[in-house]
């Protein structure tokens, strides 16, 4: 077969030559009921033709299903196309896709939400449907059929070692210069496992590709199709607010000696929020920082080519389309100072604690008494998974969780008498951020801690509402956590009847 | 000073014998406002005598308090006898005592609950009151002025390192069997923390005896009082229950090729359930088990005495009376195979999942969701802290959760539409067993975990109304999680009302 160099330079045996076909032929390896693994963290690094061609079929009026597990959320050709071809089956452990969002809802699809470092435990250990057909996006294919990934590992490396047969989405647009950034690694299972050697978020502790082998791969198919990046929104004014408060928070524990100005390993969610904390850090006297997170996106890339940041390990970037044609351009500026791990690496409560991880992870919503929702809405609506969060948080060495104090225009309060869906404790929620301010509940019990968030972090339409429950909550009984169960959800209720949680709105 | 033979054995430098005082004496030391950590970790290990002699300050009229910073809950000297005198201020990070559990929920006294893995961190951190005095059990004390612990060793390392002084409570009644038996460590604060090396739950790292010196030590008080250790009860029909369907699905994990037949290291709470499992482990075949937990009481010494475990780390035993008084005769046949850790240690999230523990704890209440309740009655009453139940279930291989079906004679299910409140998300809850069976929902969406816990959990008298309200929830709507806000804590309002969950009583 002919291949030409840009190829050849990415297929480094003749064995690969053979094994090159087009997405159609790919996808039609694919049966129903089969479980798929894929590679993807967040609309990175994940396969896109033989999704496309497979959603096809199922467009074309083909019956079947199938289980899609990744690193996290993916593209438009799989979470958006696969689930309008009626094709998608179980998925786990992650999504944020608006189609697939409104399918899993209406009980088309079943969703399997998790902590993102259990997913990758969950293939491991055996206790989920095994991965069949591994789908993973290459930059190259080494001599010996090993995997170099392009813009994220996620659960790509369990994937492949639990997968019989790998197809692979060879993608010549992705820029060599991404060679010898990933460290990839599969740890054995219990009770066979090592202690973790990383000290520093750029340490290294395995090979820059993903181990699989010329017996597993099936079809290779030559792509050059670009991430299905989105251009980042413009910082708005609540979330330059919240970003000023966690800055000053972050300065107070500096003033109190309980940090120096290079701060600790920071983690941030993505978003709005996110980059706004990170443009914000770009602007402070901290210096020599270090990331250690599961997805970069432009404000940190920022950050390591000012020098402000000089390391930052992560499972995936997930930059704008304009910042990752620079980054295409400039890889080797990130050289030794972008690091991308396994998902049960970048999201290791082991690491997370031994390095004391600043977490700072956005709430849909949160209580009184600190519970923050992260997944659902009115308690039974799905809007994203947990992701990462909770293995940031419940590990950080201090954690900080974030909201606009109010939504929907001013009708919706994020700060409610008791979250309609738990997913991060009181135990593990320490800061919370509005654009109201920060209330610190470090060492405070839960009257302590409802005083000081209604106080500080709710908005002032809703401030009287939320003392008024805290009050004759309290007058019913001084129990440590006071609530009128009958009232718990009323506000949400309302707003269900109303569209508002204010009264007689 | 005259010191007799079996002192001078355990005070192993001169520079002991003129700190020698009555517990009267080392009390005076304690003035109003102080924070004071103590050794201790359940009713195992704690200080009896100063906190005696400080409570009986309070009793007599004195008018101060003190905050008390432990490993965990503490024997009667100090949670009642302390609560009772009026001298509780804040209490950190555990407790069972009904005399300061009735004082929380009365408001009269301050307690915060976190993850005891949490609570060595706030003390390291510098982000809670500092610890002025310490008040410490002690086996013996070293030539250079370091401890040997006792029958715990809890928070005890970083107490003492952040105190600026510490009382001694020379214990004369422990058996000197236990020096050896424990590891100590403080872990330093990050960004200086390294890799901890345990690969086996009898793996050491530290040394046995907790660093302190002389220039710390303000009075010894020799005392021989006992451990406040309670008779077990027996064990009961329904506990049997419990303990043989968590075998039946430890057998069905082996069956599967998940396990072999030394299952992977076992965490178990305290109590009946936890007492009969480990008893039925006795009798199964599972062979050479070992145990990564924080607490060891009767059934756990007699798998290690039978030769079925052979190795068990911990941070504190809490025998019966009666096994205590055998423990102590037998140290001999536990060296080497009873490890006494840091809670930071032994409840280390890194060292949970690396060693893959099969965690077991008891429920409260726990949804149809897989939410899980651990501490509040009513969303409001505190009943027992958290505890380290968040540690083991978030990071082991298999988190399984224990409940009762019914509690008050059958007047409340503990399952229950939404929980009154949650300490443990569905992401953390992999198995729910009661007596009538158990529900695995590993790989299950919401909707599937609720009728696998219906069908295979709930008690037959819930059963129906458990599934009406499931079912009129996904008939208003298919979403992820279907929940009916207006009626989600109704059983628990009928309940407050009635005294009964059933309609109509």
């Amino acid at each position: 077969m002919e291949v030409d160099e840009k190829v050849k330079e990415r297929l480094r045996s003749e064995k690969a030559y053979d094994l090159i076909m087009s997405a159609e032929e790919a996808a039609a390896m694919i049966k129903d009921g089969m479980t798929l693994g894929v590679s993807g963290f967040t609309a990175s690094g994940y396969p896109k033709a033989v999704p496309h061609a497979l959603a096809e079929r199922g467009k074309k009026g083909e019956k079947f299903k199938v289980n899609v597990y990744s690193g996290a959320s993916l593209g438009p050709e799989i979470d958006t196309e696969m689930t309008e071809a009626g094709i998608m089956g179980m998925r786990m452990p992650y999504m944020t896709d608006s189609t697939f969002r409104a399918a899993v809802n209406k009980g088309e699809c079943d969703y399997i939400d998790m902590h993102l470092s259990h997913s990758t435990q969950y293939i491991n250990y055996g206790a989920l449907p095994k991965v069949e057909i591994a789908i993973v996006e290459a930059l190259a294919l080494n001599e010996d059929g090993s995997i170099v990934p392009t813009t994220s590992v996620g659960n790509t490396p369990a994937i492949v070692r639990q997968a019989d047969k790998v197809i692979i989405e060879l993608n010549t647009l992705q820029p060599m210069g991404l060679e010898g950034m990933h460290d990839c690694i599969v740890l054995p299972n219990p009770p066979h496992r090592k202690p973790i050697d990383i000290t520093k978020p750029n340490d290294r502790i395995g090979v820059p590709y993903i181990e699989c082998g010329w017996d597993k791969i099936c079809g290779i198919v030559i792509t050059d199709i670009q991430d299905g990046l989105r251009p980042l929104g413009s910082v708005s004014e609540d979330s330059q607010k919240i970003a000023d408060h966690i800055i000053d928070f972050l300065d107070g524990e500096v003033r109190a000696g309980r940090l120096d100005d290079t701060l600790l390993p920071i983690q941030s969610g993505v978003g709005s929020v996110a980059n706004a904390v990170l443009y914000g850090l770009l602007e402070s006297e901290f210096h020599d920082l270090t990331c250690y997170t599961e997805v970069v996106q432009d404000s940190m890339l920022e950050l390591i080519k000012a020098g402000k940041v000089t390391c930052a390990s992560t499972t995936a970037i997930t930059p704008s389309p304009e910042m990752k044609a620079k980054f295409d351009e400039e890889c080797d500026l990130y050289k030794g100072k972008l690091i991308f791990r396994p998902e049960d690496i970048s999201n290791n409560p082991g690491i997370i604690r031994r390095l004391g991880v600043i977490s700072m992870n956005t709430a849909l919503e949160c209580d009184i008494y600190g519970n923050v929702n992260s997944t659902h809405v009115n308690g039974s609506s799905m809007m994203n998974g947990i992701g990462g969060s909770g293995d940031f948080a419940r590990n950080a060495a201090i954690s900080i969780f974030s909201t606009v104090s109010v939504a929907k225009g001013g009708a919706i309060s994020s700060i409610v008498p008791f979250c309609s869906h738990i997913d991060h404790t009181e135990h593990d929620v320490q800061v919370i951020v509005t654009e109201q301010g920060y209330a610190d509940l470090r060492g405070l019990t839960p009257k302590q801690r409802a005083v000081r968030i209604i106080e500080n972090c709710a908005h002032p339409d809703y401030k009287d509402m939320l003392k008024d429950y805290f009050d004759r909550a309290c007058a019913t009984s001084k129990l440590q956590t006071p609530h009128l169960l009958d009232e718990a959800f009323s506000w949400h209720i309302r707003a269900m009847k109303t569209g508002s949680m204010k009264v007689g709105e």
